[in-house]
C-alpha cells in the first residue's frame, strides 16, 4: 500500500493532487500575490517582545474568543472604513481560507451549494468541495465584470445556499460594484435564506472604497478579509470576517476549540499597532501595480483591469509557453488557468521592472512574424 | 435575525453550543489538563529569536510543507521512542484537532462511519460530526479499558471507516495494551480497510511506552500527538501524526494550503530544541499525578487508574455539586460529563495540595451522615 490511492480515501479525492503554486526558487518571484516588502525592523522588534510575552504563559491555551484581536480588527476595519463594527462582529481564524471553511461547515456542507462567478479564487470551490458542499459556477462577462441579469437568472435556477462575490477578484483583479453587490444579495435572498460571502482579500489595493458599509441591514452578507496581503503578512496566516454577531455566534459552533494560537494573537496585534506604516507600502504598490497595466498595454497586450495588487495579462495562444519564457529570464508569475492569460504579482519597483523586460524579452518584436515565435503574441487572440 | 437558529445554518447545528470547558477566573486552574510550568526563560528568549527571524520575511506565505519542523518532531519521536520515524512519515497541523479534521475529510466523512470507545475525549465525536462522518460508541469495561472481545464484535456489525484508540484515554486516563490495539487493528481490517487513529496526546506522562513502533507493517495505523501537554504549549496549538508516508500524502488533498503559520513553526522549532528540559517538567507531573491518585484513594474515593497527566476521581450522586464546592474553594476541576465522575489535572505540587484540602473540605467527615452533606461519598455509589 504504497500509493495514496491504494488507501481507503473518498472517492472524490481520488488522482487529486494538493492544491498549491509551485514553489520554485527563482530571483523574483511575482506568483502567489505576496507583498514584496519584509516588515520594518521596529515591528519585527516588537512581535519578538509581544510573542516573548505570550510564550511566557504558553502552557496555557490561548484566549478561545480571541477578544483582544478582535477588538483590534474591528477598531482597523471601522477606521478604515468608516463604518462602525464591533467585536461582537468580527471573528478571526487561521487564514481567510479557515474562515471560508468554517462558513461552509456553517451555512454550507452535504446536500448544499455554493455559487461562484468563474474564473475566481480556487479555493471557493475547492474549500466547498472539501466541506461536502456542492460547487456551481456562475458566468462572467468577457471583460471579468458580473452580469447580474445572468447572475438574477442563475440564482433562481440553482438555488445556492452561499454565493461567493470575490471583489477585488482573484485571479482578474477585477473590483465589483456596490450596487451590484447590492442587487446579487436581493436577488440571492429573493430566492431563499442565502449566506452571501464578499470575499475582500485584496480591497486594501482597490481603487473603490470596501464593501463593508453594505453590511448595515444585511443579516445574511459576510465580508471576509485577510492580513496576508496589505499587512503584508503571509507567513501569519490571519484571516478575518466581518458580519452581524449572529454569523459570529454560528461559526463558533463548528470552529476547532483555540484555533488560534497565542503567537498568532500576539503577531497579529502587533501587526496592527502598524497599520499606517504597513498601508504605506500598499500605496507604492498601488502605484507600480496601474504602472505594470500601463506598461503592458503599451506593448500591445490585453490587460484586465485590476484593483488587486496583482495584474491579469494575455493573451497567449500557450499561456504555459510564454510562462516558460517568462521563467527563463528568472521571473516566476503564475499560470492560473484562465485560458490564454497569465496573473503577475506587483512586487518592488525593481521586480516590475525585472518582469518587464522579461515580457519584452519573452515577446517577439511587433516587425517579427508571428509563426516563428514560441508563442503568439496577445493581439493575435483579440478577434477571436 | 438577531439569534443563530433565525440564520440559515445546518439542521445539525441548531440548538448546539460551541465546545470548550468553561473559563473561570479562580486560583487554581486544574480543568482543561494544562501542564501548569511557564516555559523557562532561556526558551522564552529563544522564542523570541527564532520569531523575529521568521518575521523578517513574514510577507511571504511560510513553507506550505513545513520541512524542517517535521523533520524535528521526527527525530524527537524516533529519540523518544526508539522507533525510527522519517519526516515523511510526520505531519503538523494547528493542534491535534487539525490533524483530526484533516484525517476525517480525508478518510471519513459523508456516508461514512468513525467509531470510538465512549467515555473518549469529546472532539473525536464532534470533529466526526463537523466533518459528516457518523459516529459509533463502542463499550468499554466498568474500569474503563477496552474489551477486545466486544469491540470485535462492534467493528463487524458496524463495520466503521475510521477507528479511534485514545491511548491514554481522555477523560479517564486509562492506557490501552499493546496487545489490545494490535487485536482491534487486525480485527478492523479484517472487516475492511479501515483507518485505526491512535490518539497519544498524553502518552508522554504514561506507564506504558508509545504505541508508535506499531506503525512497522500497519499501513493504515496512524499516532497522533500535540505539544500542548508534555512540552508544556497549549498555546501554540501544534498536533502531529506519524503515519505511513502515503497517509501523509493522503491528507494533504485536504490541508487548506499554508495551514501552519511561520511564527508557530519558528516557536514549536524553538521549544523543540528544550525537549530535555520539558520532559524534566513531565517527570515531575507524573509523581504528582501518582501522588494524586493515592491520595484520593487514602479518603475512600473511587479513583480510575492514570496514565496521563490527570485523575479521573468519583463517584459522586450529584457531581455538579461536588464540582461546585470545590470551586467555592478556589480550584476550578473538570466536569465532564462521565457519570458520578470529576476530573482533575495534576499542577504544581502547591496546585495539587490546594485542590486535595479542598476535597477534603468538600467531602463530609467519614463520622458524618451523608444525608446531610450536598453531595454522596464515592462509597454511596460504588454498588451501582
Amino acid at each position: 500500500m504504497r500509493n495514496i490511492d491504494d488507501l481507503p480515501i473518498r472517492d472524490e479525492l481520488k488522482g487529486k493532487s494538493p492544491y498549491g503554486a509551485p514553489q520554485l526558487h527563482v530571483p523574483v518571484l511575482l506568483n502567489t500575490n505576496e507583498n514584496p516588502y519584509s516588515l520594518p525592523d521596529a515591528l519585527v522588534a516588537r512581535i519578538a517582545e509581544r510573542v516573548a510575552e505570550a510564550a511566557r504563559d504558553l502552557n496555557r491555551y490561548p484566549d478561545r474568543d480571541a477578544i483582544e484581536l478582535r477588538t483590534a480588527l474591528a477598531g482597523y476595519l471601522s477606521a478604515s472604513t468608516g463604518h462602525a463594527v464591533s467585536t461582537e462582529q468580527v471573528w478571526a481564524a487561521n487564514g481567510s481560507n479557515e474562515i471560508i471553511q468554517q462558513l461552509l461547515q456553517t451555512f454550507g456542507g452535504p446536500g448544499r451549494t455554493a455559487l461562484g462567478f468563474a474564473p475566481t479564487y480556487q479555493m471557493h470551490d475547492l474549500i466547498s468541495r472539501g466541506t461536502g458542499t456542492g460547487w456551481i459556477e456562475g458566468p462572467r462577462n468577457p471583460d471579468f465584470t458580473i452580469d447580474v441579469v445572468s447572475a438574477e437568472a442563475v440564482l433562481a435556477a440553482d438555488r445556492p445556499d452561499v454565493l461567493f462575490v470575490c471583489s477585488p477578484n482573484n485571479p482578474t483583479g477585477t473590483a465589483v460594484a456596490r450596487e451590484t453587490v447590492e442587487r446579487l444579495y436581493d436577488a440571492a435572498q429573493a430566492v431563499k435564506p442565502t449566506l452571501v460571502i464578499v470575499d475582500e482579500a485584496y480591497v486594501e489595493f482597490s481603487h473603490q472604497p470596501s464593501l463593508l458599509p453594505l453590511l448595515e441591514g444585511r443579516p445574511l452578507l459576510v465580508v471576509t478579509r485577510t492580513m496576508s496581503k496589505a499587512f503584508g503578512a503571509a507567513g501569519l496566516r490571519l484571516g478575518y470576517l466581518a458580519a452581524a454577531p449572529a454569523v459570529v455566534d454560528a461559526v463558533q459552533l463548528v470552529r476547532l476549540p483555540y484555533h488560534l494560537s497565542a503567537v498568532t494573537q500576539a503577531t497579529a496585534l502587533a501587526a496592527l499597532e502598524f497599520t499606517d506604516v504597513l498601508l504605506g507600502y500598499v500605496d507604492r504598490l498601488k502605484a507600480e501595480r496601474d504602472r505594470i497595466v500601463t506598461e503592458l498595454r503599451a506593448l500591445g497586450l490585453e490587460v484586465t483591469d485590476s484593483d488587486a495588487n496583482f495584474v491579469q495579462f494575455g493573451r497567449f495562444e500557450d499561456t504555459h509557453a510564454v510562462w516558460q519564457a517568462i521563467l527563463d529570464q528568472g521571473v516566476l508569475v503564475r499560470d492560473n488557468g484562465v485560458p490564454g492569460r497569465l496573473r503577475v504579482t506587483a512586487g518592488t519597483p525593481a521586480e516590475n521592472d525585472a518582469f518587464l523586460d522579461a515580457v519584452r524579452f519573452a515577446l517577439p518584436s511587433p516587425a517579427a512574424t508571428l509563426s516563428t515565435s514560441r508563442f503568439a503574441r496577445a493581439s493575435s487572440l483579440e478577434n477571436r
